[in-house]
């Protein structure tokens, strides 16, 4: 019987589950301190609502069919469209601005490859509704306050006006971006950034040279870009974010402005921004401002700016970090079936709030020994006559216990 | 332009989520403490995992369509058919007995009606791999505990042994259920489950009369049933799950042996179990031991016992109780955008653990008071030179305050 799993779909075993949770639960206490409340929408939705919303490679990608009832229907391809649907539906309900946070799963039929999903989480915050810079920079703080608060130390988060780039590009003329699309544009400003991020300190002719080997870019074309990103031109809705995140007091090793960003999604109208490490060759996650994708539904223009973590990404350079804390919650404990007083005394464990498992079957005590090493269970609780016997399962050590002092020798 | 949601699939603005969410997060600390562990799936399968396993009405009513590589799939029916199909895929990496908890959406093309759904999320929660009347006593202990946690105090789990019905069925012949589809035999069971349960109160005269009235059984058959309810006869298994739920020091008002539960799914082999409130017509959950389904794909026999949480019942009926609490997290304070140094403010506020939202558009101050009175945000912070004053938006009460005693006023 077949018993595999789609291509490009995966399982979560509970650790997995827990480690993505793990970082779920951070990134929802960011955006609730934040005051972004969360949203969910439908996984169907009518066709027609989605399709011409993500140009032609969306269309082909989205998933679509006819209902039971006939009626043709499609997957979440992303959260925005919905969020727009939303805005328009509950226009009387949801007072603007509304900041949401929302993670859904979403579904394209992409090719897949390492990293890249068919069915995918998706965790995004936006503000809508306002055309304010302080929401721009707001939700950049919160960006940086959420990388921090998952134990990223190295990051930054590369800021630019669409507006720059239009004037750049018009000066350094369309021999830098032949021929390319926007994914590898995307990319190509990354590596650039990475090369640039070096300068203070190996110097402008290796930075040069790096861009030269790493790039369809020659010595010549790199050293035009650097000369464009020491101009440092900005524009004044650049100029009032940055006013706002000095003085949010946010460490400014975690932003800077990088005009030559370009980001690969068309939608945005102003400000972009992109999450770099060293440690990863892509950005961890990236948004910006987009004034005229929100208003479709209702037919007016609404202004949005957001923030869309990437959270395959982030949890393959946290584990790569090793960011995650040994203990991801979990069972504490295992309580032995050596006797008839076991599931009591499991319950009044559990009732001082320690997560616990009772061995459900009579085996030997070397079988739940076994079961709770293989499940990497922490602690084994002996239960010999009247005395408790607590085993930690990493040193071996054995200790008599009573029920009162066992949270203290747990922790 | 359409702005309609499909039938059936609904969207959760922030109030609903938070609701939703406070329910889960008691159930998973209910199931965590238990040492249940999360497992998720993806909601598209190879539709010939799912086919054939819910019977003709589960085939018809299931989500199936042909994707963009020309495979059939279908679109998660249950959480029991995708657990099957991870405990043969995964054999050697989950140690049984497996304790589980699961919570997604399920898709059913359901006829819509009040309390239907056609998108709606199953909470599950199973003991793979034990035959052992303890694995089921843990389950119905883990219910009762769950009900608790939420609020509940009038609410009993009925217990029955499939076994006990065969005979019964045998014994009072045919003429009890003549014509009934297993829904409607459900419905009856709980019928006559809510009138029995009052045979104390008002005496075996109004129960016979009651059960006669409400259902198609006439005084004599409504006789027979209390006669055989009486004899309370059990079964080993069932006593044995009685003598675990003693001993748990479970209070005993919260559940009761009720051999003429049916229980509607076919797949239980013998215990089945369900949770009944006089607020709610049907059950709040159930669940039950089905030996023969979870080895499936493994194709060798896997004993198994769970318990299916009704969620949309359950805050329905929460709702009514108004066992909600009226601070369901979320955003606490809004700080107005009266003063450049609101943004620092909120920053600092914000990490004092406080919720905090900054106002962020630059208008008149009664508009921003509007804005917290709609969104049910309990404080204001208004900011007027170096003056902090805080708002309670239900009393109207100001009070100037400092950064310091801000958290112990917020309380």
């Amino acid at each position: 019987m077949n018993t595999q799993t789609l291509k490009g779909f995966r399982d979560f075993l509970p650790r997995d589950v827990r480690k993505r949770n793990f970082v779920l639960n951070t990134l929802k206490q960011v955006f609730e301190s934040y005051g972004f409340e969360p949203l969910e929408t439908p996984v169907l939705e009518y066709a027609e609502v989605l399709t011409g919303k993500y140009g032609e490679e969306g269309d082909k990608l989205m998933y679509k069919f006819e209902d039971n009832g006939g009626r043709r229907v499609a997957m979440r391809y992303d959260q925005t469209v919905p969020l727009a649907r939303v805005i328009a539906q509950y226009a009387n309900d949801i007072p603007l601005p509304f900041k949401r946070y929302q993670i859904q799963n979403v579904y394209r039929a992409e090719n897949t490859q390492r990293g890249r999903y068919r069915e995918f989480l998706q965790v995004d915050a936006d503000t809508i509704g306002s055309a304010s810079p302080l929401a721009d920079a707001e939700i950049i703080a919160m960006t940086i306050t959420a990388y921090k608060l998952l134990g990223f130390n190295d990051f930054k988060v590369l800021i630019n006006d669409r507006e720059i780039l239009k004037v750049q590009e018009a000066e350094l003329g369309p021999w830098v971006k032949e021929g390319m699309g926007p994914k590898e544009l995307a990319e190509m400003d990354l590596i650039v950034a990475r090369a640039v991020d070096k300068l203070e300190k190996v110097g402008e002719e290796r930075v040069i040279s790096e861009i030269s080997e790493r790039t369809p870019y020659n010595k010549e074309q790199a050293r035009e870009w650097l000369y464009v990103l020491k101009k440092k031109d900005s524009t004044p809705h650049i100029k009032a974010i940055f006013e706002q995140l000095e003085k949010a007091g946010i460490d400014k090793k975690h932003y800077q402005f990088y005009p030559i960003l370009a980001r690969g999604l068309d939608y945005y109208t102003n400000t972009i921004f992109e999450v770099i490490t060293p440690k990863y060759p892509g950005s961890l996650g990236g948004g910006g401002r987009y004034d005229k994708l929100i208003g479709m539904f209702a037919e007016k223009q609404v202004s949005a700016v957001g923030f869309s973590f990437g959270f395959d990404r982030t949890i393959e350079v946290m584990e790569e970090l090793q960011l995650f804390p040994d203990n991801l919650g979990g069972t504490m404990l295992l309580v032995t079936n050596m006797n008839s007083r076991a599931l009591e005394i499991a319950n009044e464990i559990r009732s001082k709030g320690i997560n616990t498992e009772l061995y459900i079957d009579d085996k030997e005590l070397d079988k739940q020994l076994k079961y709770a090493d293989k499940k990497g269970i922490p602690f084994v609780l002996l239960i010999e006559g009247d005395n408790l016997i607590l085993k930690n399962m990493k040193t071996g050590v054995k200790k008599e216990v009573n029920l009162e002092n066992l949270s203290h020798e747990l922790s």
